[in-house]
């Protein structure tokens, strides 16, 4: 009776998914020898193992319970209270009822889609953007729109123009990273974030600030958060949520994140968090916690940094001798590098070779939710070591000159 | 300018929501001397903690980089190697790659409606069931239909005859808690079992099997899972999604659990995951993995049954002084005990009158999809010491002869 043999049958969306293109790169990176420029991977050698060991300790021997038994879906209160203090350090004030931990900000997007979003809606994205908030968001059924960016960032006169003519509320929702972007690692200036809020209060839209890498910076000047500076904007205030994470700054291995959202926006993703997940990890909460309890990371912060600028100044460096194939904006922080090549050359092929030279780094075109830019790449300078950058940069050179 | 403050719009399904009833319920926990039969938190006491503990140092101690760094979206190659071996000894027989870590099974559930299901899609649910699970379909729009249950779980036979008629294919996807359910503690016969799967090959539906209290049984011979009998029926290979977690058996901190399913299904839920939380947190997996690994569940498991059978026992003995009011159905494993008021009673009147007693308990109407028996009610014998239980048991008489 073979004809009762299942046939299954998926959501449109999932009829015939692809997942995400850096994730195919993933099996290249067990070839022997591969050095890699991509991938978002925080420095091994800059995890504070020591102080985390000890946090560890400290959260199981401590509250035993609290690790160990169901926890509220909204956050560990112990945890909640440390990060109103980080986020008091990074300019934003919130109490800690403001703030519900999410199981990395990733969570905290895939929340706000399930109560914000109904498909067909408009949603707007930066091009480049990271590709998971467009995968979450394609998956979910959204009508992509994608914002032009140059070196600095969104550029928020060309968004004005798109949105201008546009019905007030006909685009729902922005997601932008805008400190140390990924891919491009540009930070927004003040007066285009403050445009940018006065464009959401006129237009009727939210902005979704997802914020991983603001406290790595390495040079310049802090601006502030797009959240901190909402209550500024008329008609702003209450318009801006804001993820952030400790993965690239503590560990991603804890899948801690968080989110600050309006209270009626707050409320409804914890509705939706019951059924995602009922609560994230509460142990891996506490030891969160404990390690931020400590003072570990104020201490940290400035080694990362320092590691971190080290890195990029290398690579920045030994680019230079690329420049014939590679123009690239320096970053003032975060992770990435982001290049265009010269033209006539495609990004995808120099990755064909880059892969046979033992290299590998992330084409451009897995960041765009629309035509993409053939000749743009991603290179990650967090986790290679000094050396490893080195010699990466010359075998990418080979794999330029073979093209 | 307050015409451009923010009216937020939500999703037709979040527009107003309701929280869990069961979460509602909470507050009244930390009213002093509260005992509580709420609630499905395992005993506390019976946490392994000094194994946990072992595990926790040899995680970070042996493994620091695959604690600390992002892991694999399908889950720890050991934790998902030690999975394997634990689905072995329940009977049930997979590879590592037909497995995926879950953030808790209820993030298992979540997966499957956002790639099985779409908005209107009917779905079966036991009548009483999980309330997170309903909440989970609701809030996807699911149309929730519920089958009869009796003191052996799901009424096959009921159920045969409320699909008879239905064209093949119109119901879609059957969730069901066939082992020590939740709330009813009952555990569905193997006859049962194998009409089951016959039904779903019949009317093609996918079977969800929710399975966190199959290994506490302390009474009674096992019953094979509907995963491990689908080979058996014909037709109705491919057709279960099995999902576990280590919440009740281990702890629920850790929020570990797992889906074995399909591989089109497995492969979907996997490019999902991606978008909801990249990965469950490697830490948490890596510790579980060294917990299973030193052999210490197999040595936890006879004690946790113990311990739940004389908790039981304990509570079943002191409900026979309630029998002129409350008839209750003995489990054989798992967490609950579920009764029904003599005629007349209404359980959510006597909750009001147990809050005054300062003992608390679950009205049943918290576990329909449909119209709820507002003469049921679920007790928890799990968290509660026997000294508890007895007082609880008495402050529960006064609040029913109160009523």
């Amino acid at each position: 009776m073979s004809n009762l043999a299942p046939i299954y049958r998926f959501t449109p969306a999932f009829a015939n998914p692809s997942g995400s293109a850096i994730r195919e790169l993933f099996k290249y990176l067990s070839q022997p020898g591969m050095i890699s420029f991509a991938g978002g991977y925080p420095a091994a050698e800059l995890f504070d193992r020591e102080a985390l060991q000890l946090a560890s300790d400290r959260a199981l021997r401590g509250a035993p319970l609290e690790c160990l038994q169901y926890g509220a879906t909204e956050g560990v209160p112990a945890l909640r209270k440390q990060l109103v203090q980080l986020m008091a350090t990074r300019g934003m004030s919130c109490g800690a009822d403001d703030l519900i931990v999410t199981t990395g900000s990733q969570q905290g997007f895939d929340l706000l889609i399930k109560v914000l979003l109904s498909p067909g809606d408009n949603v707007m994205v930066e091009r480049p953007t990271y590709p998971a908030a467009v995968q979450a968001l394609r998956l979910a059924g959204m009508a992509m729109h994608s914002a032009a960016t140059d070196a600095q960032g969104l550029d928020t006169e060309a968004l004005a123009r798109q949105l201008a003519g546009q019905p007030r509320g006909a685009m729902r929702l922005l997601y932008c990273v805008p400190t140390f972007a990924n891919p491009t690692g540009a930070c927004l200036p003040l007066a285009r974030r403050l445009r940018l809020l006065a464009l959401a209060a006129q237009h009727d839209f939210l902005i979704v600030e997802d914020d991983p890498y603001g406290a790595l910076r390495f040079e310049g000047e802090p601006v502030p958060s797009l959240l901190a500076l909402a209550d500024q904007v008329d008609g702003a205030a209450g318009r801006v949520i804001h993820l952030s994470s400790l993965s690239k700054v503590v560990a991603p291995g804890l899948r801690v994140g968080w989110m600050i959202a309006p209270g009626p926006v707050r409320q409804r993703c914890l509705i939706a968090k019951q059924t995602s997940d009922l609560c994230t990890s509460p142990w891996a909460q506490r030891i969160a916690a404990e390690y931020l309890a400590s003072g570990a990371l104020e201490l940290a912060l400035p080694r990362l940094a320092a590691g971190y600028r080290e890195k990029c100044q290398r690579m920045l460096g030994g680019l230079r001798a690329l420049e014939d194939y590679l123009q690239v904006s320096p970053p003032e922080g975060g992770m990435f590098i982001w290049g265009r090549c010269r033209q006539g050359i495609d990004a995808q092929q120099v990755l064909q070779r880059a892969i046979e030279e033992n290299v590998l780094f992330v084409p451009g075109s897995a960041f765009y939710a629309d035509a993409p830019d053939p000749r743009s790449i991603r290179l990650s300078f967090a986790a290679p070591g000094l050396a490893a950058i080195d010699e990466g940069l010359a075998r990418l050179r080979r794999a330029f000159e073979g093209v």
